[in-house]
Formats: C-alpha cells, sequence, structure tokens
C-alpha cells in the first residue's frame, strides 16, 4: 500500500517506463479470483505481508531444450502503470457487493511502489524450473500482478523461441519475414507476434501498425487479388516511365514489356519453353512495376507459376532493366516450392547470360506458403534456391505447441519459505509439479569454452559462486544426481528491473534492437547440442547443497504421510 | 473515395456503431502490401473500380463438420472508425517514400462510407465455401480491409467453435467457465477468448476486464499461492462471524472449525478414514469463509484432495452452515478428477446424511486441470461427479487447431467475374483452392423436419429459391455430385449490416447476449450427425446450375492448357 510518496513516484516511474503498448494491459486485466483474494488477505489483515514469488516454466516448448525469455518490457511497463481508475473501482464493487468499503479505499491507494521485480534480461536464453522473474512485495498486489504477468510473458516467451527456432532451421543468410497477421489471435496477438519475432531473430514483418510501434522494417508484395483485378494491359491508362537516371522517358513500357516477352519467348538458351502467358498477369505486373518501378517484387503463382508467372515477371523485369533499373525478384505461395525456385533460378541465370543481364540471375526468390520448422528443414534436405521466406500461421500461433506454461508461485512470505506440492505423485518424483521453495539468486556457471555449463539456485544467504572455485551442483530433485564444476565464468541472471522502495541499483530497459542482438548473441553462446532440432541434449539445470538439503526438510515436512492398510 | 458527405456520415455512422473494442484496431493494423497496392491501383487510375470481395474459409476446424461464425460486430466497429490520422500519413509517407504525395492526399480523404458489407449474421453456424461477408466497394479501399477482417474473424471464429465443441461435449447442464487469460496471446487475445468463448456457450469467465467490457458473468475460487501463503490458525487476527440472518455473532469461528473437524475425524460412517489435516490449508480455508461467507468455495489439492483437502474444507463448510450460510463447494486442479470427484462426492453425502445437513451432498464440484474436448469425454465414459469445468489453455489456444484459414478473395471487378486458380492441381480438383467467382446470392434450404438441408449460392440475377418449389442443388467442383431439393424453409444468409451508399435497409448489431442466443439455437436446430464428435457427416454446400455453368466455363477459359511432350 503505497503513501503520498510512493504515489508520486509511481507516477514519476509511469513517466519514465512508458505505457504498455495495449491500451487494455491495465490493473483490471487480471482473474477475478485475484480480486477475491486480496480481500481474503485484507479482511485477515495479512495482504501486507511481504510474499516472494517466482515465475518459471516447466518444460521448454516444440520438443526443444532452450527457450527465449520475452516480455519482461510489456511486465515493467504495466506495473509503471498500475493503478485502479474510480470506474475500476465502481466495476469491482457491482462485481464484488460482499466486500467491505474500506477494501475498495485500499484498492484506491494501493500501486507497485513497494514491489520489487529481478528479472533474467529480456531476449536470454532460459531453462525450466530457474526463475525468469522473482517478485516481491505485499502479498495482496504482488498477487493482482500474476496473471498479467503470465499472461505477457507467455505468449511473448513462446512466440519468440518459435522464431528462434525458424531462424536456426533457415540458417543465417536467409532473410525471414513474419506475415503473421491474418491469423493471429486479434489485433494485439499479431503485434505481440510482430514484436516478438522479431526480437527472436526475423528480419521484417508485413504489419504496418508494428511497424510503426516498434520500428521493425516492412516487407511484403502484392496478393492474388492484385493480379486478378487486372483484364488486359488496355488498363493501364499511363504507359510511360522515367529511366533510373532520370535522363529519358519511354513512352510506352507497356510495349517494351510485350517486347521483351517474345524475345523471352523465342530465345535460343530456352529452347521455347514458354509459350502463350496470361495476359491479365501480365498487366498486373506491369502496372505495378510502373508504380514501384525500384522496387519490382511479383508474386507468380496466380495462374501457372512456369508457364506465365515467371515468363511475365522476366519480360517485365528486363523492360525494367532497359530503363536502368534492378527488379528485387518473385515470391512463390504453393505449390512445388523447391522444384518451382530451382527452375525460376534456371530461367532467371539462363536470361542473365542470354542477353547479358548482369545480377539477373541472383533475384530474389521468396517463398510463403504455409511455411514452418519441419516444411523448412524438408525444403534444406532436398534443395532449393529461396533466399527469403514469408512465414505466418505456423509462427505466430505456435501451432505446433501452442502455449508455454509458465506459472507464478509463492515461495516465501515474511522470511518464510513455502512450498507446492501436488496431487499427481508421478509429477511429484521428478519435481515436475514442485515448486522450489525460498527467495533464490540464480547463477549460470560457464566452461572453459566460454559455453554455459549449468545453472545453479541458491538461497540468499550463500555467497556466490566464483570463477575458478570448484562448487558441488545438485539436481533439484534426484539425491544420486549431482556433479563437480569449476566455472571459467559467472553470471547472476536475476537483476534488479524495478527496486520498489529498496535501494537497489535499477537496470534500464534496453531497446528492442537490443534485446535481439542479446537473443542472436545467446543461442551463439549456447552448446550447439543443446539446440539442435534432432535429439537435443537438456541443459543442466541445478541448486547447491544447502537448498537441496532445505528443499527436501520442507518436502517431508509438508507432504502427507501415507499408510498402508 | 468519400466527399464531404460521405465524411459526415462516416462520422455519424461511427459514434453510432461505437469504436472498435481493442484500440489498437486503427487503419494501420494492416499488411505493408495492401498499401503498395492502394498506391498500384491509384497509380493505374483503377483505385475507384468497383469490386466485389467474399470472406470464406476452406475446411471446418478440429475435424468438425461445422463452423460458428463470429467477429462480425468488431469488423463493422473497424470499418465505421476507419479512417487515416495525420500521423498515420506521416508514418506511412517514411515507409512509401517512392510514392507521390497526391496518393497520401487521396489516403487523407478515405473512408468507408462507399463501401458495402453483406454478412451472415453473427453466431450463425457455417460451412466452408460459402461466403461469410461480401464486401463491395473501391478496390483500393476494400483490399485495406482484406487482413484486418481476416484477422479479426479468424482467431473470433475458431475460438466461438471451439468454445460450442466443448459445450457440445459438456452437456448442457455442466457450468463452463472459461479460465484462459493467462495463456492466450497477450491482453486482447485474452479478452477476446472471454468474449467468444462467452458466446460459443460458456457461463462465465475469471477475465475482470471482459466481464468489464461485456458483461460476462465472472467467476473463480483462490489459487494454490493463498493457500501455503498461510502457516497457521493463529494467523486469523479476527475470528467472529456474525450468522447470515444476522441474529447472532459466533466469536470464535476457527474453534466452531476445529469442533467440526474432530466430528468429521470421529463419525462413524466414515469409519476413521480422515486422520490430521494439514492446519496450513485449515487456516487458509477458515480465512477464506471469513471473507466469503455467503459463497465459500475452496481449491483443496494444494496437499492432499482426500486426506487433507476434502475434511478441512467439510470442516469450514459445516461451519458455515451452522451460522445459517450454504458452502458452494470445491475446486479440483490435479490428479485423477473422475475418482476424485467421485469420492469427494461420496463425503459430501455422507455427511449430508451423517449430520443431517440438507443439500450439502449437491455441493458444487468444478474441476480445472488442462481439461479439453477428449478429457471431458473421456470423463463422461468413466463416470465422474463434476459439475462444473474451468477450462483455459486448450480452449484459448485452440491447441488441437490454431488457425482457420479464412481468405478474401476478389469474385468480381466492375461487374466483371473474376477467379483464383491455383499451382496445386490436386487441390484444384477438388476446389480447394480455386475460388467460386461473381457476386452471389447464399440461401440455406431447410428440409420437412426442420433441419438445414443444404447451402447453396447463385448468381445475383437468378430468382430466389421459394419454399415448396424443386430446385437442382450442384457440388461447385464434382460434375457427379447433385441433387434436386423441395425445401420447406427458406433463408437468405447474406445482409447488409453496411449499406454505403446504396439505400438498402441495415441490420442492426445486436447484443452479445443475443448472438449468444442465436448461435446455441443454430446448434440445436442442426441435425445432430453434423455435429457428432466421432466421424462426422458433411453438411452440403452447393451452387445452382447456372453458377455451376459459368464458374466451370470460366476456369476452362483461365486455366493453362497443359501440353504433353
Amino acid at each position: 500500500m503505497a503513501g503520498a510518496n510512493g504515489s508520486a513516484a509511481a507516477e514519476a516511474a509511469a513517466r519514465r517506463v512508458g505505457a504498455p503498448t495495449n491500451p487494455m494491459a491495465t490493473a483490471l486485466l487480471t482473474d477475478q479470483y485475484q480480486f477475491s483474494m486480496a480481500y481474503a488477505y485484507w479482511k485477515a489483515s495479512k495482504h501486507a505481508d511481504r510474499a516472494v514469488f517466482d515465475l518459471y516454466f516447466r518444460k521448454n516448448p516444440f520438443g526443444g531444450e532452450f527457450t527465449v525469455f520475452a516480455g519482461l518490457e510489456e511486465c515493467i511497463k504495466f506495473i509503471a502503470n498500475f493503478k485502479f481508475t474510480e470506474d475500476d473501482i465502481l466495476f469491482l464493487q457491482s462485481v464484488m457487493p460482499m466486500c467491505e468499503d474500506a477494501f475498495f479505499d485500499y484498492l484506491r491507494k494501493t500501486d507497485c511502489s513497494d514491489v520489487e521485480v529481478y528479472s533474467i534480461p529480456e531476449g536470454s536464453v532460459v531453462f525450466p524450473k530457474v526463475p525468469l522473474m522473482r517478485v516481491e512485495g505485499p502479498v495482496a498486489v504482488v498477487q493482482l500482478l500474476e496473471t498479467p504477468f503470465v499472461n505477457l510473458i507467455n505468449y511473448a516467451s513462446l512466440v519468440t523461441t518459435n522464431a528462434a527456432r525458424h531462424r536456426h532451421v533457415a540458417g543465417k543468410s536467409k532473410v525471414l519475414l513474419e506475415f503473421g497477421l491474418r491469423r493471429a489471435q486479434g489485433p494485439d496477438g499479431a503485434i505481440s507476434a510482430s514484436k516478438y519475432c522479431f526480437m527472436g531473430g526475423f528480419d521484417a514483418t508485413s504489419n504496418v501498425l508494428a511497424g510503426n510501434l516498434f520500428g521493425i522494417p516492412l516487407r511484403g508484395t502484392h496478393s492474388h487479388a492484385y493480379v486478378s483485378s487486372y483484364m488486359s494491359l488496355d488498363e493501364i491508362p499511363d504507359k510511360s516511365l522515367k529511366s533510373k537516371d532520370g535522363s529519358r522517358v519511354c513512352k510506352d513500357f507497356v510495349s517494351l514489356v510485350k517486347e521483351w516477352l517474345q524475345k523471352i519467348q523465342l530465345a535460343d538458351s530456352l529452347c521455347g519453353v514458354f509459350g502463350e502467358t496470361n495476359q491479365s498477369e501480365l498487366a498486373a505486373f506491369a502496372s505495378y512495376a510502373l508504380a514501384f518501378p525500384t522496387n519490382f517484387l511479383a508474386l507468380v503463382d496466380t495462374y501457372d507459376v512456369m508457364r506465365s508467372g515467371i515468363p511475365n515477371f522476366c519480360a517485365v523485369a528486363l523492360a525494367l532493366h532497359d530503363l536502368g533499373y534492378k527488379a528485387s525478384g518473385i515470391r512463390l505461395d504453393s505449390g512445388d516450392l523447391a522444384y518451382l525456385s530451382i527452375e525460376a533460378r534456371k530461367v532467371f541465370r539462363t536470361l542473365e547470360k542470354e542477353f547479358n543481364v548482369p545480377a539477373f540471375g541472383k533475384m530474389i526468390i521468396t517463398a510463403s506458403n504455409d511455411l514452418n520448422e519441419e516444411t523448412i528443414d524438408a525444403l534444406n534436405k532436398q534443395g532449393h534456391e529461396v533466399d527469403s521466406f514469408g512465414i505466418g500461421t505456423y509462427l505466430v500461433t505456435c501451432y505446433s505447441q501452442a502455449a508455454l506454461g509458465c506459472v507464478f508461485k509463492l515461495v516465501e512470505i515474511n522470511s518464510r519459505p513455502r512450498i507446492k506440492l501436488s496431487e499427481d505423485v508421478a509429477k511429484c518424483h521428478d519435481g515436475f509439479q514442485v515448486s522450489i521453495p525460498c527467495k533464490k539468486r540464480c547463477f549460470r556457471l560457464y566452461g572453459k569454452e566460454g559455453y554455459p555449463l549449468v545453472d545453479i539456485m541458491m538461497r540468499e544467504s550463500e555467497p556466490s559462486p566464483k570463477a575458478g572455485e570448484r562448487i558441488l551442483c545438485r539436481h533439484p530433485f534426484l539425491e544420486s544426481k549431482r556433479a563437480y564444476v569449476v566455472p571459467q565464468h559467472v553470471e547472476e541472471l536475476l537483476q534488479c528491473y524495478w527496486p520498489g522502495t529498496s535501494n537497489k541499483p535499477r537496470v534500464e530497459l534496453p531497446s528492442l534492437e537490443e534485446i535481439r542482438g542479446r537473443c542472436m548473441q545467446q543461442l551463439e553462446k549456447l552448446r550447439p547440442d543443446h539446440i539442435r532440432r534432432l535429439n537435443p541434449t537438456p541443459y543442466k539445470v541445478s541448486v547447491s547443497a544447502k537448498l537441496y538439503e532445505f528443499i527436501h526438510s520442507l518436502w517431508l515436512n509438508e507432504a502427507p504421510v501415507g499408510e498402508l492398510q
């Protein structure tokens, strides 16, 4: 509960940090039971008890062994702006008529000025069980943050990881375009997808609003509708085009295109493979080139890629070349992408030689039909000539695993450690459903070759691991799994992003470009067998000997003793 | 392109219809290539060509044979508010520096006042290939609407259908709660999920903001963290509770709870099945009951359902009963839900008899652990005592199929029909990737028993089918598939929701409750074999004989003729 000073500090913080991207990310964006609990805490005078919650996940997504952490910036913006308007209060009163008025007065004064948030930096590679964030503060307030934080982290981390996996399978040299706007969960599902796919290694998006909000580069070409909206070349009213250097004007670009089409059809090196092409398509391409002569990119599969799309495109591209322009390339959106890209490349190379057009063979080929990790991998195995992949549905919906199971668990209250057990005994045994109690510090230990070796969680009171000093790393639940590690380098994982009323130094939120850079760098630093698609090696996550003993004593203490009858 | 009058009309419409739910649903929320095309159309003086687009999908989701159409209201709000701000224009100029200034002047004046939208009513059961919406207007403007419309319809229809499928498998008598906020695609992924799950037949949501925005009932209980935040009964400072009728005050509710726990432990009819229970849990339950005596609902699986959660809950519930209150019930969030619900029910019934507490046996049992259609079906087959299902992840992410493939295809321009073929020959043959050309009217024909028999698409110029008159319904692509139908009742599917500058009467947008009612009613009217989970029968979608002939002549005309060599 913040006093007058708290509020002023909170307002200053909100100004500094900025508003959440989505204006709907307000203090009402939570589960109803969080308010019920807040009331129950308040009623029991327990609302200001100092609680520590860990936000973590239990299993890497997509059958992989790594996850990229994302969503931190939106969480910090959320708490910086966390407060209840009078309208919010009226609504809450209407749905919780059994609550005393004084509780709503308490909510009116509530903000996040005495909450502390420690987090792994956004864009980091992270692993199961290790807290991504530790949130401390009055139990009633931190409880209200559970749902929005999990909401803001879950999809963000899932889709960033998905993007990173697509980048990994496509390879560094390919251009990756996010085309997911029409398949995401509504407007800001799409906007989040664009932001986090860029973070995970994509180069551009088709989503104009995301480009506007985050400065992500925009890309795209026309659609099939554009091609089929034309009937014939007569529909182009102004056929003139100035040459690139401005020195001359071609009065009839359309005739030039027709001449080139004839030359292609008669070219010796192509042995007459091209017959008659679709004239509506040719008109659409010519008209698009007149609008974008510096940037001509055509979708070539509206009628028939090899019989119509490719020769029509080449005729327009060669006509542009006559005027000093360089066409960008084509997009394939259906059919056998491996075969068609190879055939298209052959034609481009043949025409480069036949008509002596430098770099014509290197034209960009973009592919975009329901692509995902598997289809890109299959294309790679078959061989293809695609330079750029446009990926939508499978990327933004995270089709192969549509949710990451982030949880937010109480690990300490009023300095007393807490644990959550589970009804599922099997899950308890490998620790799957058991939370790791205590306020913890977490470290990543690096080996001689620069790779991270293991993450270790320790009790807050323990001394930090030191480079060159041997330390015992234990599996958190399995007694026999343990190893001594002598780290070459030690990195503390949780950093202070929201100091609350503590005097801890605050880490500034980095830019999206910086976060993207961190993500790329962290993935490169990871041992390749953790990241490979097939049978990746699990990265080790451990606890200190002291924390191990503590967890297990608490576990025995809390779990009921069975009775055999 | 709207003139001065158009703009005034547009402003009035925006006031009448209201703003989109998500403030980010603005005119920039589209794909970059829609702007490229708009420019190319404008450059070729083609931007005002009158175009007709159909929005439809190709395949029902989730292996089913029906889909519920949703998202219309948001589309109408989107176009009612469609305009570019000066900031939008500046941004577009910065990313499209090659475009002439006059184009941006055109965009400044652009709104949707001369667009017409015809649509199937929201909440209707719909089928593949039949247009859900027909959008007519200047080609450049309607093209800009493609991406936002598909975005607003796709997820809405998918998740509404998913909710309807969950309702169908759970049965009418069960209470269905949407708990998806933490797993959806960010804030408004979650808000859309709440809205459309309610539309598809859910009873309530846990999402407070969705409750606030749409008036959806709110439900939920406390979480595991609440239970583990307590240590002992000593932590409850004020132990007094007034009886429900206000006639007396119990000074020590906690002692009353303890007495009841002892009575349960010693109850003859339970043969001493209950031993010592977890005291932190007992404290949490007692304290929650003190906050919500009229509405006590407890999560019973934090430590051990049968050994601790159930007896603790019953002790608190019986103590409440002493004071005239009626406890609501329990929530199970892990373990074998069939077994635990049956065992819990047995205990409730035994205690009802043992202590003569009327209706104690009928307490509500809510289950909520990663539920989906399959797990509910499995629970039904095993037998269970669950009254209410709380469903999150699988519901809102549409885990089993995370996207519906809605498309938006040009079917006519300047009164000339257009068709989109496809590179995928196999898909062409069953018409999968081929659009059905022409501006069409669509009808649903009903049989004697009141079930819909078939949907039929016709050319606009054809006379409507009439009740009692025989009509030939043809498969759109397969020559031999056709049938005569004598409908008992004929329903025209596409209605005018946005008349543009036409004088057609406009259908008012119904309320969310009305749309939900329509959805429930339409699903009941459907023949049960179309809706069943296992091997459902496909519903027939047809075209008139005249449209059939027309499609196939156009197809032959546009498709290239192969050459065998």
